[in-house]
């Protein structure tokens, strides 16, 4: 459906080539580890496994899935992971360097890791001093050992070993030969990739090109032009360079000649953070800097304020710097599969996250929706189905009508621009609009919109209504001498000629209204009994007279497998929350039976 | 309180020194503008004085706070806001260049502008011959001559002028001499800075950057070292530089060697969006390429994905790169003005939001606590306190006495750190902040809260309550037969020893109860008579459980010379809103007291 050739294809003019000629980039996704570290977030084993098979039809890479010798449930987990078939990508492990004065193979958290039988091992070391001498506590000289040691160990167990160093670039301002010596030890020991890792957040672009800069020129010192041979020079070498940062520009012993690009067989990664908000400018330095493998999470979540988001990441190497991350197509899946990982980690996905939010591709004011009706790019970067969005018009009438007909495409695919129902809609919504509805976030009730109207120029079954509410009452109150408030509901409901009544206590008078009705509808719709509602919102539309005002109420449910979303709008906000549940419970039974039609 | 000296200070090593000496950041907050047109962003005018208060208190230099000639809620926004003595900030109203073929004089929008009466003006103009030719739809000319005599109309009337130039970084892509003329022609006229806009937000910090230069060197072509006189080459000029991009580079007739300063008398600014998530870098490297002027939103929202988010992007600038943007202090206040302004705003602050959400100091992973306890910078970037945040694992005691000591001083002067009851209200906060309660955005039931313990420790008249609630009782149904749902309310109260029984109805049920109560009280109180609520937001506090889950409601209230704010939180929503009902009225009572006092 795009229509791309409005678009700048890729590569803006006058940007730098990417040092590297085609060659893609390999994408590693450590929501089920780093992700795990955000405050907030828990997995399940069953939470992960639906995560790896998200990743999995996206085709990202590497999936790093867990910690096994921290935590018993990532063993457990990556027991079952093992039977999983996955269709792309590999999995991958995390945990430290062995412990100070230990042999690797001794290490209970290094077997934990070889135990997890993942192709790949992330093994996490110190490139900073002050972490070496303040925090772990031991001398450079043992912290290299221990990084040689664990690397030359999994390496020698068959794992590819990606050696994150963290710090990196903190590290390498304190001390710039002494990082760069914890790097060139991981790859001596056989390291496949080192990742250089930002990992308090507080690196700008800047850094992190001269940092990577840096690497490359010790690595091409070392290694030459001929395959890397390591064991050339010994660690305690890191005194070269210093902590005046003149290392950063490829000068002293390291050469003169700004690096070019990596060997094949070596491969250099980031992993960067959102701590100022740079974590995909930094990520997107590296990649320029000849950096090939890039780690962060598909949503951003993360350690405080997350790690690059690599869905809002992707679409930028894809198709504005044409470098390969991910199978051909896959990127239209990127707005769906961030939506499924963020429900099943229990959090949305921001409207305003960038490439995949739903807001992304918005446009609210009349002259932007104007403009984008006369030329696409005037005021979009991308094309949305690139990365499996859609462009949203908000309110204007000739935008109504191309977003109704786009929508009602789902519920009867002969729908166009010019059917009679669509100007009907339309001029519907329109006049709901403007009483407050705003169907941006109630796609449900935005349907049973378009299939009532359907319904009444076509006669279809929809027409009738599955159930009617006759009468309700709910009452809140204080009675005196209590020493809480408590309330209840009643509801009186007509289904198919029969009348029921049931009646319900609740938290809060919309929570006691919700369980009469359902309570009531039980008899006729057993199958609501797996609903329940995920997220309950109340917005002022007008805000001048408050209480008396109308207010929108969005109400989000769900059976465990769908979710879908409904609005009320009323004066009075239990009856605004009645028509919310009221589209709710209607939209899960019209789901429901067109399921079995199919 | 901060122990700064164990972070970096500002300036990391190796870092490039910023093109100007010392000179600060002229900061735009347009939080009331582009902000509001983000997906389901509106404010009511009551709203946008508040946000105009928070961002005078925090001492943003601009605040653009409307478009007066698109909206006539924005044109009565301006004359009340030209009222308000603020401290710090000016406003800026916004709008487009003149209509084609019409004069600047005669054109609506530009009267509305000027009739704003504020001290700047920002107009935005097109520097993209795309948006010239399918858009605008008029000549290249014509658009030139439709910057000149808008910008020097308003320079005629005694505005500073602002020439937002929009898609500067398409346009200079597409065809560098136009874009460049465009911006000469705004200069020429005599505005008084130029803003670079990544309007469709599709630009790499790169492009930035050399569109940034270019801009530079083409203005000290024309002006030379001596100050701007305007008038040399035509408008025509634009076929220098060229598609190619060579003018980026600084070379052709704009001189060889590289731009250094900008005049004195000339600023450049950027504005800057987030969809490719780069809004903060593309910020950044304009600021390193001479941009002395930033837009952006406080919180970020905005159009599509947003602005430039102003709380993530100042800490940048003043505390890594020494660049100064507030006045001297107030950067303390960034973490609670951006809770503020998103509270009026009734959205929540990302808990990932850098530098200022509530989990951006947050350590979860035992190993980073445990080094964070040793050594602060290990995993932190920057000391939290600079930006008036926490570490979450401490949790703030120290720091919640501060803010605690620091609003008591309100009620009475002799209050500090150390008085007893501060210790005693900071205790009773962190105990309603874990239930859900948030103070920030209701400073009267704070107040409340404070005067209540005093109450306590020092026996003072506080202590009895001005009126009690015996009982209540809220109905809202929808008998059999009706058309329309309906809600009453009765309260019983006692008054000095007197009980008081009053019944009402109401459009919903928080309204009934509202009526009810003031009907109930007011033989006591007949001030109340003039209260009337000004706004109502309910939030969810716990989504997981949605209607059975805990609910904030936030009560704005007014008596037409003073507004204040008050919250309930309960399971209940009308529980919680009797809560912030009786706050607002106890408040108001007090204050009436107190001001007789005076």
């Amino acid at each position: 459906m795009g229509d791309n050739s409005v678009y700048p294809s890729k590569g803006g003019e006058g940007l730098p080539e990417p040092p590297f000629d085609g060659a893609g980039i390999e994408i590693l996704d450590t929501t089920l580890r780093d992700g795990a570290q955000g405050e907030g977030i828990t997995f399940s084993v069953q939470d992960k496994l639906a995560v790896v098979r998200a990743l999995d039809d996206l085709g990202v890479t590497w999936i790093e899935a867990g910690n096994p010798g921290s935590n018993p449930k990532d063993a457990e987990f990556f027991s079952l992971a093992g039977k999983l078939h996955l269709a792309r990508s590999r999995l991958c492990a995390f945990g430290p360097t062995r412990k100070p004065g230990t042999a690797a193979s001794q290490d209970g958290q290094i077997r934990s890791l070889l135990e997890a039988a993942t192709e790949a091992v992330t093994i996490f070391g110190k490139s900073w001093d002050l972490h070496v001498a303040e925090v772990l506590r031991v001398s450079p000289e043992e912290n290299l050992a221990m990084i040689a040691e664990t690397v030359a160990l999994l390496k020698a167990e068959g794992r590819r070993v990606f050696y994150d160093a963290e710090h990196f670039f903190d590290g390498w301002k304190a001390n710039a030969g002494y990082a760069l010596a914890t790097v060139r030890t991981a790859l001596e020991a056989g390291a496949d990739a080192v990742v250089l890792c930002d990992t308090n957040g507080g690196s700008f672009p800047e850094d992190i090109a001269r940092g990577a800069a840096a690497v490359m020129a010790a690595i091409k010192a070392v290694i030459g032009d001929g395959p890397f041979q390591g064991g050339s020079g010994s660690p305690q070498g890191w005194s070269v360079g210093g902590a005046d940062g003149t290392a950063a520009e490829g000068g002293g012993r390291y050469g003169n000649s700004p690096p070019s690009s990596l060997l094949p067989s070596v491969i250099l990664g980031i992993h960067t953070h959102d701590d100022m908000g740079l974590a995909i400018a930094n990520a997107l330095a590296a990649v320029r800097a000849g950096c090939r493998h890039v780690q962060g999470t598909l949503v951003g979540f993360g350690e405080r304020c997350g790690n690059t988001s690599l869905a809002a990441l992707i679409p930028s190497l894809e198709f504005k710097l044409g470098l390969r991350c991910l199978p051909a197509g896959k990127p239209a899946l990127l707005a769906e599969t961030t939506r499924r990982v963020a429900e099943i980690t229990n959090i949305t996905v921001p409207g305003a996250m960038p490439y995949v939010g739903s807001s992304a591709f918005s446009h609210k004011g009349g002259m932007h929706t104007d403009a984008v009706l006369k030329v696409r790019r005037s005021f979009e970067h991308i094309d949305p189905a690139l990365v499996g969005n859609n462009r949203h018009l908000l309110l204007s009438e000739v935008g109504g009508r191309a977003a109704v007909a786009e929508r009602a495409k789902k519920i009867d695919p002969s729908f166009t621009k010019d059917h009679p129902v669509t100007a009907a809609v339309a001029e519907k919504l329109k006049a709901l609009e403007a009483e407050g509805w705003a169907f941006e976030g109630a796609d449900a009730s935005f349907e049973l919109l378009v299939r009532r109207e359907l319904g009444r120029h076509t006669g279809r079954a929809e027409e009738r209504p599955l159930f009617t509410i006759l009468a309700y009452r709910v009452v809140s109150e204080h009675p005196t001498g209590e020493t809480i408030a408590c309330s209840h509901a009643w509801v009186k409901v007509l289904v198919e000629g029969q009348e029921e009544i049931a009646a319900a206590e609740g938290n809060g008078p919309v929570n006691a209204l919700d369980c009469a009705l359902r309570r009531a509808l039980a008899r006729f719709y057993p199958e609501l009994e797996r609903v329940r509602l995920s997220d309950y919102k109340v917005r002022v539309i007008d805000g001048v007279s408050a209480t008396a005002a109308k207010v929108r109420v969005l109400i989000e449910s769900t059976d465990a497998v769908n979710t879908w979303s409904t609005l009320g709008v009323s004066e009075d906000i239990i009856d605004a929350s009645r028509a919310a549940l009221v589209d709710s419970i209607e939209y899960k039974l019209i789901a429901d039976k067109e399921a079995l039609k199919r």
